[in-house]
């Protein structure tokens, strides 16, 4: 077992700090940051900020320099061993003559894991593994949940007046929540590696369901300048090839992947001839390599998500108002006969949104 | 304008947290603490713990004795200043001989506010008011709105899924929220001066409606012990007299008040021969000094109190489930046509209770 010093922890925490930095721009890969140190002295960091570009290790070592020669090395993912766009990193940390190199996790990919640590030690580098992991998994929920399950994580934006309502009898729906909420939804939008929706919510709202820098919160505007914006890709549920060319969705930036017949991606058919969402969701992460899918939609999708336990983690948003139950509600009739049928939830985060109230839950399925 | 020291800031805190010392007892009574000091150190303090029993003044000026002589008196509420079970404070003070008196608030009563301290300052005392002023009134919403209104401070206490259901369509409930939850419902009943229903709820649920000591918090109970419980009046609507004694209402400890014709006080009905909200609540405050109304009911009673803008106070219980909305709701049908109609709040405090949330609202009422 890996013992680690004060000097360890903080260093390691400043990696994972720094890897903060991509978690708008990563998407499909992982947030990792680096630190490396000599003589206990910081003498290079970095985090990865965008696909295709370097990696945190290459960054760290550039900055590093000739120092890095007997240095230690805090990495908050195990380093690469493979050849992708760029040489792998644990190539990277040996050339660079490194004397230690700290993981606060494995890589989750469990084809890969642990060879860019073997590769390390087989070179004569002294790799220790553990260090602040949970923190380092909190980096990269989705990243993860792809590499060791196949599938998607799934957010499902959810908002409603305190008692449960979306939209009055006739429909009436704007606005429920506030304009700092519906900043809030931006922001994980923008984190998210696609925004899943409907035809139906694209068509109703005339929806850009893209991300609007303009509209972010000033806390993120603050450091992630307008021009470096990443899009996450627009998946559109359209089973009924509903979707016409003079919509907003079609005039707006960010790609879009339109799962209808004959469209974008190939429209996976359950046996009552309804978009297989759960198929529909292992392509994407297959194919598409998406990691994380953020949804916003009506209570038809979002009842048959939860129905089908295929959501990760809801996002509900709730107005301090009330509408009265002969309006329409979260996830329309579930059926239930009996207390113990109900879907129940871990309440994770709790907090006030400008007016609002922002509740993040994760659902406790039973086994079906 | 006065001017306080920072040695008058932190005698009146400690006054204000003294008076907290007597929330679940001095009802219909307001909650004052005072503290005695000379030489900047305390010579005496005390706060008002039950109605009929010595007001705070008096516990600390027994404790402060000779030395209360050219002390400084920091009292949460003005002294009062006439005779009712006990004599005069602000009498008491005059006689101790205090050269100073500073209230966080004058009497909220319009019709003795200010006599107390004019009684001061005509016997010589130096008299400041008005520190940590808005704190003081913390300690007493229910008592200030009787005395400047005639009217009680109205909460209204509900418990729903995040979802907005309160039972599934069949009417099971059971339970929805935690045992936490209803702990902490315990709490609030008895800081309650009334707990109000229906008969249709007391006959449903077989409810006691009382405060049972064993199921308050635990944090309650180490400084409440069983025998001093107060038990708030339980004011039951029973317009059609369906309640028959076999009920545990009437089996269980605290007082109540059948609001029925020919019942424990007159059953004052509107136009639509319906009980009359506002002139019952009026008639408890003036007839029975209840400054505090906890409403615990179904969606019938909820949407009339609502609607006739009686609630002062929303106490949403939210257990993290989902039902779906074949369920029944909070408040049943509101009719609302346009966003503009439906009912606003103001959060004013969010919290965890146990796996529940706990959501506490004001009503942000139109112009009728």
């Amino acid at each position: 077992m890996a013992t680690f010093t004060p000097q360890d922890y903080l260093m390691m925490s400043r990696a994972i700090k720094l890897a903060q930095g991509g978690i708008y721009t990563t998407a499909p890969n992982p947030n990792v940051g680096c630190v490396i140190t000599r003589d206990d002295q910081i003498v290079g960091e970095g985090f990865h900020y965008r696909a295709g570009e370097p990696h945190a290790e290459v960054h760290a070592l550039r900055m590093a320099g000739k120092l890095a020669e007997g240095a230690t090395a805090y990495v908050t993912l195990e380093p690469c061993s493979h050849y992708g766009r760029t040489p792998p990193c644990a190539e990277g940390l040996i050339k660079a003559k490194v004397a230690k190199v700290i993981c606060a996790m494995q890589d989750p990919n469990p084809q890969v894991s642990g060879r860019g640590i073997n590769m390390l030690r087989e070179a004569g580098i002294e790799v220790q593994v553990g260090l602040l992991e949970a923190d380092a998994q909190a980096l990269n929920p989705a990243f993860i949940k792809r590499m060791q399950t196949g599938m998607p994580f799934v957010q499902l934006k959810m908002a409603a007046s305190l008692d449960g309502q979306t939209a009055l009898a006739n429909g009436q729906s704007q606005w429920i929540t506030s304009a700092q909420a519906r900043q809030d939804v931006q922001a994980f939008r923008a984190q998210s590696g696609a925004i899943l929706s409907t035809s139906q919510t694209v068509i109703e709202d005339n929806a850009s369901l893209n991300v609007r820098w303009d509209d972010l919160p000033l806390s993120i505007q603050a450091h992630y300048p307008a021009e470096e914006l990443r899009q996450p890709v627009r998946v559109i549920l359209d089973r009924q090839n509903q979707l016409s060319a003079d919509l907003k969705l079609f005039q707006t930036a960010g790609d879009r992947l339109i799962v209808a017949p004959g469209g974008d991606v190939e429209c996976l058919l359950n046996d009552d001839q309804q978009i297989d969402l759960r198929a529909t969701f292992e392509m994407l992460a297959k194919q598409h390599n998406i990691n994380h899918i953020w949804v916003e939609a009506g209570a038809t999708l979002a009842r048959s998500l939860m129905q089908q336990q295929l959501v990760d983690e809801v996002v509900l948003y709730q107005a301090p108002k009330l509408m009265g139950s002969d309006g329409r509600g979260l996830f329309g009739a579930l059926g239930f006969q009996e207390m113990s049928q109900v879907i129940e939830l871990d309440i994770t985060e709790l907090k006030q949104v400008g007016r609002d109230i922002r509740i993040l839950a994760k659902p406790i399925y039973k086994e079906q």
